[in-house]
């Protein structure tokens, strides 16, 4: 019997009726009723259900006796209508079903370790990825894969209409590890010599402008070898763009344009034709973060200058020695116990920070244990400054400036998440600009690069670098949703002596400089256009697109949070002969696989 | 002064005349006449010639006399009609030049190893490897990775409009070397272990259909760890196919489609409608190889009956001791002279054939010294078998039959190309078909799979496999193109036992089966479609696309055959702080760079 199909298990209706056809698929489910034999069909598709009967064909009808879930079988039959009461609204199918006349097993099926055709929510996650082709045959995956295919389609339909050619860049590249851990692969035919996957395609992405390639992305695979946090994957994807002759509001333009096209082709969500634009230093004042979730309201409020007159020593001393105090209001947030008070401080201890002030405004004014410390008028301040109402809770931190962004950042999210002030179907977009170009690595005593040592300082900051090179900004833009940081960019140094000193300002040794980076300064040096570009990260956009918070969720063979492969039970030990060829030692440790 | 441009440098047309336009690129040329400068403006798109007048700016003539080879400039000025008998036809910006009247400099260049503007042919390859980007620069690489965005853009198009859904699969795989050496990539989390890199997504999309994804495609990067032949790359790209519930002939439909498509958009060449297939034997038989070029004719012809007949021992020698006697004939070559055909005699020596007979056919009749050993009727038998005319050579070989396929093979190629036998305009598409399931291997005295161990075997010859593997047909197919494979593919086995059997006819150590291919073979009980697919060899259809011999030609970063990337200097040491987080150790060995 040829088991190609006339039709999908989604495709016949009403109209077919009469039509014989040949399905294929999958045994989701079995019902013996009546004397006959019912079986939902399945595929990526749908269901349609197949009914075996013995006086149409005795011989199919006790074959079908046998089958089980999950057997995968080819049958043929007439489509008929179903029986009054017995149609399934809720089945695309549901009006149809086929009487099969003849059907083939194609595969036979051990029980699954659990139930395709159930919801599986309580298998546990490391199982499902053991078994993930099972898992996907779930559907939920499927569909998510489906949407990360769609999604990979319209960002090169939309960058191909843009000029933009796709340019694949080398997975064997030079390990110069500044910033994450790279993964090495030993040489062979250069034995203690490695290549290193990359971290991301930047110096590859410049050097194509640099030969004059004009517009240039790739879906691009990138690798870091870290410790996971539970959004990331040791194997991550990047719609990586760079264009030359341009300014950071092209790049806003390209990915708002872009944005639009995708939320519109994937979700039928219209990206509103104004993106807000933040800097840095506004983002971290408000919302105590350099990706504020604007989903919600209920930003960081500074109020040094009222708790500096005031009586209350807890502020006044971590004022006094450089700290800030900083104050959220949580509309209608007077019901809150002081259990739940205690939990959030809680919450927030967990980052360091010793307590939480907070008043609730009632009727008649702001109460609380330390309200008798503030004067009515430094009490009419606060609320003013805060827009505290009836009804209102405020809470506040004191301490060093990031501890309290960091705590009070926190504390906004998982109050908003607690009290259900986030809608879920609404996207919030923002631009980041301005950061600064440097940031303080307290452990190695030196400037880092806030994003790489390629970003462009700010125009007007560049005669800063020889001087307070931790005050230069640079020409980097983060965008930012829903409180995700979904790519960042910048323009790029295309002048050789500015290049040189950035180096520098990172006090990076100029002869480990010359070895890493040599060959790319020079390139610098024959004749560099401007250029910029943006890295979108293309997990977390999916992540965004599916509304999932679990990055494994969006790909089709995830690793684990310890870079492990369950279901290939990789890594693993290898062959010593390959060791040998390669002349490298290594004693491999056992893995206990589930 | 804004750098963006009003257009590119192959965009003015005598319509523009008059316009005041923004150009930016780089210093392709410049010519000082009659107290004018003249510059030829390039980006990727073309040329435009610049003017800088003294009358029209003082100022912008005397920087514009600074001006050297490859700087980048940005130019504004007016677009205006190049004077009577100065256009240029060659050029299509040839009508008009631009008046500059403000100029900016934007990079200086130093010399480069290599013009820019010039043929380099005289350059060494290594050289423009080194400074890639400049080589990219030039124009010829850049229009090959425009077509190369090209083709995958109409690769992606096309297989998403037959619902195929493309699906990234890891990179960090587990190492499963059956067939060439895997690159190895050391896990830092398990100390000892290693992931692999994929030499090809074939586990996972079997594992995809077994999930019920119904259709599979990727371009995916794959890797080997191989002295590499001039063709190869230590990584490569293919397209890789995969479909359930499907037959050979649905594949071979598929990619006739495809090739449709992909040589039109690309080229503008009909691919015909008809697809010849021939058998793995008769390939072998008529042309000596598995990917016989069919641009032109000439194929190998089996004169056994005749030698077995005729008096020269040479020949009889070999046939006695189970070798061959095949010949070619090569049309209009009695002029080819004796001290060519001693060239043609040390060609096929390098293969090991030990000499090369040879007759010519002139007005009389056949002449040669060995013509003596054949009767008249011999010799009429092997023209008529020859199909020689007036005019033609024959070309004798005499051996074991896998040493004559291969010689003659080379011989019929070389003879070809030195008497430009092939349209360099045109392309001939095979199909070849019922390949051995295995190859025996003579170093590991045991069978190899041609393929792969999940080929599905010939199903008329399934209960051969127990008996008299090495007979057993596979289930497999090429496609070939201009006597390059450019790829192949298989039905599956989706029987767990037909491929515990495979795997036994392998004599593979069941136990390192069960360890490498485990949960493979366990997938394969819990209900598999019958599924089949394909990969092509996507830098293969690149250089067929651009009339390439060289792989180099189509990857923007390409390794040397030695698998170096001479540009990044790599392979390189690493810092050994890397090597211990990772437990391995290594010496790194001194490589000297060009």
């Amino acid at each position: 019997m040829d088991y190609r199909r006339t039709h999908r298990c989604n495709d016949l209706r009403k109209k077919d009726i009469g039509s014989v056809v040949t399905l294929s698929g999958w045994v989701h489910r079995r019902r013996d009723h009546g004397g006959l034999i019912f079986i939902d069909l399945r595929d990526r598709f749908g269901l349609t259900q197949l009914i075996f009967d013995p006086e149409i064909s005795k011989e199919a009808h006790e074959k079908a006796s046998k089958l089980r879930a999950e057997w995968v079988i080819s049958a043929q039959g007439d489509v008929r209508a179903r029986g009054e009461g017995l149609t399934n609204p809720k089945l695309e199918t549901g009006e149809i079903e086929i009487e099969v006349s003849n059907f083939e097993i194609l595969s036979i099926a051990k029980t699954p370790p659990f139930s395709i055709c159930d919801d599986s929510t309580e298998t546990s996650e490391d199982i499902r990825l053991k078994y993930r082709y099972l898992d996907i045959r779930r559907g939920e995956i499927s569909e998510k894969l489906q949407m990360r295919h769609k999604a990979m389609m319209v960002t090169r339909t939309f960058l191909d209409s843009q000029g933009f050619l796709e340019v694949s860049t080398p997975l064997l590249g030079r390990s110069t590890p500044e910033g994450a851990r790279d993964y090495l692969v030993p040489s062979r035919v250069y034995p203690g010599n490695f290549y290193a996957l990359p971290q991301s395609p930047q110096i590859f992405k410049q050097l194509l402008m640099v030969g004059g390639l004009d517009r240039y992305f790739q879906i691009a695979p990138c690798f870091r070898d870290e410790d996971l946090r539970s959004d990331r994957q040791p194997e991550f994807t990047q719609i990586d763009i760079e264009i030359s002759f341009g300014y950071p509001e092209d790049i806003s333009l390209l990915i708002h344009d872009f944005l639009k096209v995708v939320f519109k082709e994937c979700l039928d969500y219209t990206v509103p034709d104004k993106i807000a634009t933040m800097t840095y230093h506004d983002c971290l004042e408000n919302y105590g973060t350099d990706r504020p979730d604007l989903r919600f309201d209920m930003p960081l409020v500074r109020v040094d200058e009222i708790a500096k007159e005031s009586e209350f020593s807890v502020f006044k001393d971590q004022l006094k020695v450089g700290g800030c105090v900083k104050a959220l209001c949580v509309k209608g947030g007077a019901d809150i116990s002081r259990k739940e008070i205690d939990r959030y401080t809680e919450f927030v201890g967990k980052f360091g920070l010793r307590g939480l002030g907070w008043m609730k405004r009632q009727e008649e004014g702001l109460t609380s244990s330390i309200v008798k410390f503030f004067s009515k008028e430094q009490q009419q301040a606060l609320e003013k400054k805060l827009c505290a109402e009836t009804g209102d809770l405020l809470l506040f931190g004191a301490a060093n400036e990031a501890l309290v962004n960091q705590s009070l950042d926190h504390l906004r999210r998982f109050i908003a998440k607690e009290r259900n002030l986030i809608n879920p179907d609404c996207y919030e977009f923002l631009w980041v600009t301005d950061f600064p170009l440097f940031e303080w690595d307290e452990d190695e005593r030196r400037p880092q690069s806030t994003h790489h040592p390629f970003t462009m300082p700010h125009p007007d900051d560049i005669e800063l670098l020889k001087t307070d090179p931790m005050k230069v900004r640079s020409n980097a833009y983060d965008i930012i949703i829903n409180g995700y940081e979904l790519g960042g960019g910048s323009q790029r140094i295309h002048d050789y002596e500015v290049q040189q000193l950035v180096f520098e300002s990172l006090k990076l040794d100029p002869q480990e400089v010359s070895q890493k980076f040599g060959f790319f300064t020079n390139a610098l040096q024959y004749g560099t256009p401007p250029h910029l570009g943006i890295a979108l990260g293309f997990d977390r956009l999916m992540m965004l697109l599916t509304k999932t918070e679990n990055i494994r969720d969006v790909i089709a063979f995830p690793k684990t949070q310890k870079a492990s492969d369950l279901m290939m039970q990789c890594p693993s030990g290898v062959n010593p002969r390959q060791l040998d060829e390669l002349e490298i030692k290594a004693s491999p440790k056992e893995i206990t696989w589930i």
